[in-house]
């Protein structure tokens, strides 16, 4: 790991993750080797953009020929760190909650939901997508059983302090937190917020102002 | 609307968001006037950033005292859109659709989710907070009788290129899809995909290689 990759930009990380999909999409399609120029244009960044992303982990690609796909996926995933297995636990069995557990991408992508809690006494025991939902006070337990590293945050905003304190006292470092509330965490924690609402100012914008 | 407001960067938009976001968290805590330095530590951003942001949309601000809160709340809001009030219709009444449904962050913010639409016999006639859930082939009536504008899609991947053209097809051109599916659409039709993934590629990115 070089100095240099430690500072990527934010906006980086996603076009690579976009690249990894697009290139996805050509190994499919059975593309073995595809040039820097049409792998930009698939991914809708300019040549130049993707050339200065894949620059920040050294040389990648033979000149006048292109990439060969399976090994810029492969290569792509160890940069991403996307090789490793994620395990992930999830509180809050909500619709959204439920709508996540049964996403099948984030298992395709090596995020693996092996654990759902829940604090409502009609939920516990439930099975949704394979998990038994269970009591948020057997995080801790249930995080060390199973080696989970990542938490996921989908419930309520008024309990979103909560899950993530029962997150944290188990022994997470990394949470992503769909809900609209602050939380406040150590300093040694990472949180990701998602937020759907960017979306909808983007749209709001361009049609208030381009169209 | 000056030439440049076209041709801010997305990031931009989302950091304004993000501005407007933190002003209404100052005023509800009763602060009238905010200097650009506490303003720009309580998003998170430099400074220079923040000036440079609004910057985009000429003068605010009065020198050594700082931004009038409300001002600046009303003004954020215009330059992103936000003072009308959008109407928007959802085709896909699973989990993440009644997710959507419920949170009440859409309506405040202006997005109003006034019609939710499947073409599932045993859906259609429920009502999800508030919203009579349809059959999807009354969209272009419904759309037409309540002046909606924008689409969202959460439906499963294969009913997704379906739900896009009875969308268009009812004459709506902003749509904003939750599904991972490439859909295709004429190129007046502005497409917002909302992909969760990227959050969690920055989390295994961050934890593989920073910690």
């Amino acid at each position: 790991m070089s100095e240099k990759t430690s500072h990527i930009p934010r906006a980086s990380i996603q076009r690579l993750a976009a690249y990894l999909q697009a290139l996805e999409h050509l190994s499919a399609q059975g593309t073995d080797v595809v040039s820097s120029k049409d792998l930009a244009h698939a991914c809708a960044v300019n040549p130049s953009q993707f050339r200065k992303d894949l620059a920040y982990f050294g040389e990648f690609g033979v000149r006048g020929v292109g990439y060969v796909v399976t090994d810029l996926i492969q290569a792509l995933k160890d940069l991403l760190g996307l090789n490793t297995a994620w395990k992930c636990a999830l509180v809050g069995v909500g619709n959204l909650g439920r709508a996540l557990l049964r996403h099948k991408r984030f298992a395709e992508r090596g995020f693996q939901i092996v654990a759902a809690f829940d604090c409502d006494p009609f939920k516990i025991g439930e099975v949704v997508s394979g998990n038994e939902v269970l009591c948020s006070k057997r995080l801790a337990e249930i995080v060390h059983e199973h080696g989970i590293s990542i938490g996921i945050i989908t419930t309520p905003p008024e309990r979103a302090q909560r899950a993530a304190n029962y997150l944290i006292d188990a022994g997470i470092t990394s949470i992503i937190t769909f809900v609209h509330a602050r939380i406040s965490v150590p300093e040694h924690v990472l949180v990701e917020s998602v937020d759907f609402l960017h979306h909808f100012y983007h749209i709001a914008f361009r049609k208030t102002f381009e169209q």
